[in-house]
């Protein structure tokens, strides 16, 4: 597949997925949330990427749907999106697909994060802002509901009270009330956010086992859905007899023993234990 | 039915309900009580009613429970409170309730807000304090239980290590400490209380579809209960499918795009979607 | 048991358990682990103890694992844990253990806590920092993952942005980033650490119903697993039922009234009631 509204670059180890089309502001379409679904499985597949960071071209990250279709732009016909006769929110492919990553993902997120251009983020492990970077919620303000599994995502990164403020106003904010929100790490000046994304991956890259930040990804968002701490002691301790006698485990602690980097020689692509928790892609069992 | 010990007043499209017996620091009895869940009933049930501002009359907004009875106060056979022979904590009723609610519900806390007083605002979206507002999940030292669903509510929204703090020690402390601990969003001298809580429910009222902030409001406490996001992908999903059509998108996008205020058609009381979700009114299923 | 891996103490109401290989930075063992387990249970059945401070001796809190074995240590044969064939994580039976106690937890963490030396405090109930403090989910360094259940317990303390972070890094940190992060909840200076953990010990031993303690923090972390508000509702309102007509309730009520101290005449070993939430042991029902 040639991508033609998102532009996919591996350099150093990481992999930069960029929503590319600036005279829209980014704006999303069914053609980008087909292509972002083929660039997540190109990383989870790639073990030379180690990293993913998304960003957006031009002066937007995104602007949200494209309302080109006018008043009928959200009409569940026109969007034409059901899995066996059952709606499916198209947003949410893209949300359950980077909630999924085998490889973590960090939002570098510049200007407009609108609509679905910011509940795309909320499964992103680290969102960073630019100066620029202003989001908003505004489905209520569209005659609709919050989508993407937001409902699910927005309350356990930023908290109930402050997921219902941002939802039942549909109010547009600067990068300082996200960050006071605690909806993103950190902000960074515009020019500084791609070099701090990459600092972050290649700590990433430099210092870790590929199998276990994958296993550990899985686990970590698991454990958040999870029932129970039993249920997550269960999955760790499989993990830990899986991985624990293995080549990495071997190597990181002879290393850190040696006082030298680590080289670790499991590939995710054919080394990932069977006890790195499944997440289905979609609800309906497709 | 005539309330006797809340006020319940609209203006503006925003019900005010007072909770007034100030000269018992509006100490929470079984009146207040039924009152409280009459009148969130009647606030959903009035499409001129899109906010509900919840306060105190007076000094205090809620001391908690009655002692008049004296030692006896907690002692079940004289509450009363059962349902199908199972008791049933009378604060988690109305806390229940306030969780269903379709309109989003403000508290603007001047004032002790002590036991029941502090817990009853849990399920509410926001809360405001004044500069004299204090707090107090006291239950410890009156040898009982936090009720009113807190142990649900409580640590998803300020964290499991500030709500054992808080509920072991039985601590009154200040709004500063509250707002350190992010149990209230804001702390307001207390002439800008009311004002500030209003402020919020117009910005509301003003820019949304009350079907969409109702079909939210639900959605996201819904969310914070889902075992998984791919649970809320599929409730999002029903609901961009049955409202992403209707009255109220089309008349958002146009309006957006036209760059006016949109003039929402649909209403609360008769164009719910069937995809809004439940939320039963007790465990017990009656 | 005598303990040789760790110390026990009771004073004042409060019990102290270090950490005590201050030779190997109190890295933790087979030993550590079975005499930890002890400690809780020791501390559970001694009414005499109202609150429990874990510390480190020396210079360190917990540096992680023992890694005397070498690039093998994680190897499951070597660590031998496992229940009915199937294999189960060390540090995780700590941190369940700590999850069901009776009796609040503090952490005073002093010095490096690495690995399970971090994960081991995630169930305590607060944790506060000495400035010497520093932390380290390292566990993507040596190719193994996050234990000890931390896939439940870090994301519902930090938020999952903050875990993933530090989990897919691995980063080493100090006490001003954990706090920052909200892992800790204050950082103190080295001399002010175990006044500050013991100042909360008695501000909830010389305040608090002890049946009320118990009863509360079961219900709390129960509640952090609950599935629905309703379900925390039918829990507190049995223990209401069954607390709010006894004698630490009676005497509670009745003590403020009389604006004096209460006594609470109830005991965690022989009044706890048959509503206060049961927590397994382990996930495998042994």
């Amino acid at each position: 597949m040639a991508f033609t509204e998102i532009a996919y670059d591996v350099a150093d180890r990481v992999a930069t997925l960029t929503l590319c089309r600036p005279e829209r502001l980014n704006a999303f379409t069914h053609t980008m949330r087909v292509e972002l679904i083929e660039a997540f499985d190109r990383a989870d597949a790639d073990d030379g990427v180690r990293a993913v960071v998304v960003t957006g071209a031009g002066r937007a990250f995104c602007a949200g749907a494209d309302l080109g279709g006018g008043g009928g732009t959200f009409g569940h016909r026109e969007r034409g999106e059901t899995v066996e006769g059952a709606p499916r929110d198209g947003g949410g492919t893209v949300a359950l697909r980077i909630a999924r990553s085998l490889k973590p993902v960090i939002g570098a997120i510049n200007g407009p994060a609108v609509g679905v251009g910011v509940t795309m983020t909320l499964p992103m492990d680290v969102r960073l802002a630019a100066e620029s970077a202003r989001f908003g919620f505004v489905f209520a303000r569209r005659g609709i509901v919050t989508e993407a599994a937001s409902s699910w995502f927005l309350p356990r990164i930023v908290g109930i009270a402050q997921a219902m403020e941002w939802a039942a106003t549909g109010r547009v904010f600067p990068a300082a009330e996200a960050l006071a929100g605690r909806l993103v790490s950190r902000v960074l000046p515009d020019a500084e956010l791609l070099p701090a994304a990459y600092a972050l991956a290649r700590e990433i890259a430099d210092n870790t086992s590929a199998v276990s930040v994958a296993a550990i990804r899985r686990l970590m968002w698991s454990g958040l859905s999870a029932s129970s701490p039993w249920e997550a002691h269960a999955a760790d301790s499989r993990l830990m007899a899986e991985l624990g006698g293995g080549a990495d485990s071997v190597e990181g602690v002879t290393a850190f023993l040696e006082k030298r980097q680590a080289d670790f020689p499991m590939k995710v692509s054919e080394d990932l234990p069977p006890g790195v928790p499944s997440w289905p892609d979609n609800p309906y069992g497709v």
